[in-house]
């Protein structure tokens, strides 16, 4: 009796209604316990869909490129899931009102469901929330999902695990954008992006990533990465794009068991740090013993770092 | 007998021994064992420095403003430390070479102690190494140390935690700056700094920042956040910085005991998270139990979030 609501929305969502999966990642984003069982189930619904990673500094042009993307698909008749992950403060909400207006023009094509993530801070939350809405587009029947975010912080490496095929866009004249990727993303691109390709400097920074590429051990002897020059407003410059990215979907399907037991045991990781860290904060913050611990640490009776061995010690087994 | 040399090099340090500073704070960053016990004796010789926080979007100019203050601060007969936090990879290196360039003036000084921290990515594993220096350059008896950051991640907003000072850098024409703030750094800042004061747009940026700010409610009845307009490669411009940085430590002096608290709270929270989440990448990669669970997800006899509660049910007591 219990189950069946969270049966009917397991379906409805299943059946793609647009409505009842914007309550879901909007409770995914907001940490709502409910969100939790639904998740669960609908697991079991994924699999189908190409999971994209978009990511790159502010001012690159991801999201103009995710809705050059996202037109090309439709076009070929394709379903899209975008997901803007954007950890910004909500008090400003600069970028996803942003995100809309560029969006704009898909608002009315019921195949295209476009939802922002702002993560609640601490403990891989943003990672947590944006693998909750990879699995929700997923359940609904997205044919591709696209997973745009930031590539700066450590959401983002995490985030480039939980895709299939990761995409890093770039912006000629960036100054030291080549040289500051987090660690990580530059080892986990499959596609290098230089957007704005109609502006000076847009073949060397493309050489740049080639000769850095030419230096490094490559990360899997079955694809090498792919660098790509685009400007987004041209859908001319998008095709080669998209068929690289259709072709990389393919060259995973042959090795897809090993790759999807490796995604796998990177969400099951980041699932487990969350659910450890947010244990961890409600103790830190209900527990008086960690009040005595701080009273401690600001006398000098003990060092933060004795304290968080002994608090560590109390609660793991 | 075994304490000995830990005891010589805690007094090594003391006397602000640089190239053992430099040793130990390399082996922070790579989170060798033999740092700890080190890092703990040198806690009961901390709480003298102002640790003073400059974070910002790259290319706004960070580590020339700290090459300016830096150099102010020599003027005035202070010593100083700089902790560069350069999460980008190893493998370019580009930027931590660029800082070593621009302070490079300092280099003859003593009284000038620069490191670079890379952090070796997950668990809040940055902000730790973050302390850890911090630690370290307080003991040597630095009077200012420096931490400076990209303001993007969540490993920022936990940095901002550790220091007593936010300055938060932007430049003008940055496009989306003013609203691509990583929640919490907005909320944090104490000094706002429109550096490169001489292109067109500061006055107006500058004034965005006075409008949020307007519109926010203010975080400390004891502090309103400051905002100036700098030329970092001009000295006149910096000293109404360096007197901001000074009236704010004397504000903060009437609240020290407080402050101190809270900043203790924050540090023990990231210890305690940086040790647990060590100890789960160490029983996940090796616990068959791990890898037996990722296969039943595989095979869809369970889902990746009950995979995790039940993985947590084990762990945590």
């Amino acid at each position: 009796m219990e189950n069946d609501p969270r049966r009917r929305l397991v379906e409805k969502i299943r059946r793609g209604d647009v409505a009842a999966a914007a309550r879901l990642i909007r409770d995914i984003d907001n940490e709502a316990p409910a969100a939790r069982p639904i998740l669960k189930a609908l697991y079991a619904h994924t699999g189908k869909a190409h999971i994209v990673g978009i990511t790159g500094s502010a001012g690159v042009g991801k999201s103009t490129l995710t809705a050059g993307l996202t037109r090309i698909a439709r076009n070929s008749g394709r379903s899209v899931g975008v997901i803007a992950v954007d950890p910004t403060s909500s008090r400003t909400g600069g970028a996803i009102l942003g995100d809309r207006i560029r969006m704009r023009r898909h608002a009315d094509d019921d195949a295209v469901f476009i939802r922002s993530l702002a993560g609640r801070g601490h403990g891989a939350g943003l990672s947590h929330a944006a693998y909750g809405a990879i699995t929700v587009m997923d359940a609904m029947g997205k044919d591709i999902v696209f997973v745009e975010s930031v590539g700066a912080g450590q959401d983002e490496v995490e985030i480039a695990h939980l895709v299939q095929t990761t995409v890093v866009v770039l912006a000629p004249n960036m100054g030291d954008s080549v040289q500051s990727f987090k660690a990580g993303i530059m080892e986990s691109a499959d596609i290098f992006v230089v957007n704005k390709s109609d502006l000076a400097g847009a073949d060397r920074t493309a050489a740049d990533i080639r000769n850095l590429l030419d230096t490094a051990s490559p990360v899997s002897a079955a694809w090498m990465p792919v660098v790509l020059c685009v400007s987004a407003l041209k859908n001319e410059t998008l095709a080669p794009l998209m068929q690289t990215l259709d072709r990389h979907r393919k060259c995973r399907a042959a090795r897809a068991g090993r790759l999807h037991r490796r995604r796998m045991f990177a969400v099951l990781g980041l699932l487990l740090r969350h659910l450890v860290w947010r244990e961890l904060e409600d103790r830190i913050v209900n527990e008086g013993t960690c009040n005595a611990l701080v009273d401690e640490i600001c006398r000098r009776e003990t060092d933060p770092y004795s304290a968080a061995e002994k608090l560590k010690r109390r609660l793991m087994s």
